[in-house]
């Protein structure tokens, strides 16, 4: 458990069995991008796919609730003489609760983890508008995020 | 077979079988980072490793040799209800074999495969140099990829 402004929260793993509508983890997304319905069973085949590739989702608890939440993809490089790296995804904070320093914990948590897994970096694309939020968190914009819709 | 400036080339999947230095295929690395020495047995573990996360490496063969190569690593989302994105990885053309379309090519093979399977994007980092390219080829800036080194 971590103390923040006097309330304690704790950082953990997500498990399958938080991917209920009240568990707070759907609001927290919500940060990143609202959605109409949310279809639970299309979320726990996801949650299993993820397992299978190896991707884990942290999230801040708080009173019981969901409250932020990152995800830690790897990838096997071939450069880098078969280098491992970690991507980090999908940072959110939940609405009301944002500037309590949880994104920084998690990053820390998801840049812990990397080192364990033995990647040689962690990268995470941002908005222009977090940059700063990043570079004080020790990481420096290196190159530009391109994107396509299908 | 696609023909460039006269030359027939294929694209197709990379196989384990191209791990062995005279495919070309380190070579064509090298334009992202050069190696001291390969390690063949590590790349052939880095191989079955990214089969396993179902990550597609494409490659470019011109007279049986490698002289291009991208790779794309699938992604499933809780966002998007469950959404599925691509990311396009390792971009790389042999010395003395650009400006011939290879990376175009290779960029068109990986959106379709992504289309086929069910993404909603495709994304991919860049250098600043490289934003003008990927721009002629439909994708638009969006982000900044900010990376810290372990």
């Amino acid at each position: 458990m971590a103390q923040q402004d006097g309330a304690e929260y704790e950082i953990r793993v997500l498990q399958e069995s938080d991917l209920y509508i009240e568990s707070g983890f759907y609001a927290t997304l919500e940060n990143l991008r609202k959605e109409e319905r949310i279809d639970i069973e299309n979320m726990r085949r996801q949650f299993r796919r993820r397992q299978q590739s190896g991707v884990v989702t942290y999230v801040v608890v708080l009173g019981g609730q969901i409250v932020a939440t990152t995800s830690v993809v790897f990838e096997d490089k071939f450069i880098h003489n078969g280098g491992r790296i970690a991507h980090v995804e999908d940072v959110a904070t939940r609405k009301g609760y944002e500037g309590r320093g949880y994104a920084k914990a998690l990053l820390q948590q998801a840049t812990t983890l990397a080192r364990q897994e033995g990647c040689y970096k962690v990268i995470l694309d941002c908005s222009f508008d977090n940059v700063l939020f990043y570079v004080k968190q020790g990481m420096r914009p290196v190159e530009i995020c391109m994107r396509v819709d299908l």
